[in-house]
């Protein structure tokens, strides 16, 4: 098996810099595409079988150093107690939103091996799948992102309702925070018992929060939950959207890993979160538009950066978009495997 | 005439911080509600007695150190031959958005004071009502982000219009957006001349590029139109809105105040601009919502920091949220006037 990957987030020595891709199961392949032309989304992330094969599709198409399980962030919210719906014009739904000690108490700590069955059998038909391939990652959205969806009903510009939460009424948001923490903590742990052979936390909106409210409202949830999954020995990515303003306390996580988007100089990054960071990213989405000579410009000058750090998985800096033509993206992973660096 | 705002974005010495809010002029103030209640918003921008109504509420229920002209970044747009629409639910709405030579061909470079007498008559106005009160700011969008609304038509989730443009067709986004400095130069030189006595340059967007990007592709416009503007003997601002990871850039603006988001510690942001920089921000506007205790904190926290800075004017990292409490924002002017320290 191509272990590059994990051993890249473990620190050790590797041949080239390993790359995957946020969202490189989806839109933008035409393979996706004939699936979903059958089943929605959130069906085909229940369906075991074609959650694994749209999962396999970019590792035999691209590539790429590991596979991601096909899923979404918001999956264990349903055994919470939530309603979820997927509407294509504004996104994710959740009908109820919790803003209440009343609301609060009724979110649900799930057992999640028996309400979310499929994620764990996803997991373990890709393992097989994957056995002479490439590492499987697990993943979750971080608590405090859970905690917006949750509290807001979907998405938002704003986020006064998840504001005004934590400033007017912070123990019921450290109450609804924390069955949220307990949640995804057993549910990451149950994907890596599965076979997850590591795991991802998206704190997707983390970066609208003020570095003084990230480090009392979000960072110690995402902490927790990291600290209690350490035992199970996997390398834990931790990813924050818009992480630029929010470094130094980023650094405070406890993940092996972390995930940077692009709105920031990878070397940057690495200088704020210490010479020691391994680092994950940061290739602007929109980037795969350029023409071909001016992306491998990019991807040398990520590359280049990414070495200052003590490890660097190339990635995106967010989900490759719908739009994407995919022979950029094939692209993309050739000239990663093609300058990527020795270590 | 209180001169302080003025003072401090010259850095000289100031008595106190002062402090004045982006959307000080807003949906938030019943007083405004009452005249928005007559005219839709682009009326009441296009009407120099409404307009200045409203520019001066918030001057004599806040007490704040400077007035804003009342109008949108967007008005610009119209004399350069975009047609300009505000819609309730998608905000604004430019009809044929501009992504091909021959559109870029079509836009205009306008004559501002002939096509939008109303913004110099407001300024005009305000003027002999400021008299004794205080300084008045114009502004306008910055070129970037007036050519994101010129490329995708409105606002965007990707902005993939614009960065695609950029990317495949560099000429063509240089020729739009050399059309769109001239203007901004020009409309901002023509309120100085009505009398404003400052402007501030809003890159709303700029935030959504990589630092190589916003170097190369939104920068340099800024750049230009501040340093035209630097004759006309008045403080320019310069906000960029997620401004994290654009630092180190933005300090090559050559503005004479550095505004600054929410999204980054004020602290930080100043030793990133050099101890030498005039900064202005960062309260988040979501605090509004604290119990007064704990937003005094904030001010606190946040003058202690602005003090490292060669000069520091109060302001929120975005614009006042129309759900705010009004006496939550009388209670804000009232914590820096109190707090805020001589310099």
């Amino acid at each position: 098996m191509n272990d590059i990957f994990l051993r890249a987030c473990r620190g050790e020595k590797v041949e080239y810099t390993p790359v995957w891709l946020m969202r490189q199961a989806g839109r933008y392949l035409p393979e996706y595409q004939a699936v979903r032309a059958h089943v929605d989304f959130l069906t085909l992330c229940k369906n075991p079988k074609l959650a694994a094969a749209v999962t396999l599709q970019p590792v035999d198409i691209l590539g790429v150093d590991a596979a991601i399980l096909f899923s979404d962030i918001l999956i264990p919210l349903e055994p919470m107690g939530m309603r979820l719906e997927f509407s294509d014009k504004e996104g994710p739904l959740l009908s109820e939103p919790v803003r209440s000690k009343s609301a609060a108490e009724k979110l649900i700590i799930p057992d999640v091996e028996e309400d979310l069955p499929f994620v764990f059998d996803t997991i373990r038909v890709l393992r097989k799948e994957l056995e002479h391939k490439v590492p499987l990652i697990g993943f979750s959205g971080a608590p405090f992102t859970l905690g917006t969806y949750i509290i807001e009903g979907g998405t938002s510009r704003n986020f006064l309702h998840t504001k005004k939460l934590m400033f007017q009424n912070s123990s019921v948001f450290g109450y609804v925070m924390e069955k949220i923490t307990d949640t995804v903590t057993s549910y990451l742990a149950a994907q890596i018992k599965a076979g997850a052979q590591a795991v991802q936390i998206f704190d997707t909106w983390a970066g609208i929060l003020s570095p003084a409210d990230y480090k009392k409202f979000a960072l110690p949830y995402a902490k927790k939950a990291i600290s209690e999954l350490r035992r199970a020995g996997v390398p834990i990515i931790y990813f924050v959207n818009n992480c630029a303003g929010l470094l130094k306390e980023i650094r405070q996580s406890g993940a092996d890993v972390t995930g940077v988007d692009w709105r920031i100089d990878i070397g940057e990054a690495v200088k704020r979160l210490g010479k020691k960071c391994i680092v994950q990213g940061n290739l602007d989405p929109c980037a795969l538009f350029l023409p071909r000579e001016k992306l491998e410009e990019r991807v040398k000058d990520i590359l280049w950066k990414g070495e200052t750090a003590r490890g660097h998985i190339f990635n995106l800096g967010h989900g490759v978009l719908p739009q994407t033509p995919v022979e950029n993206v094939t692209a993309l992973v050739e000239a990663v495997h093609t300058y990527g660096r020795a270590k």
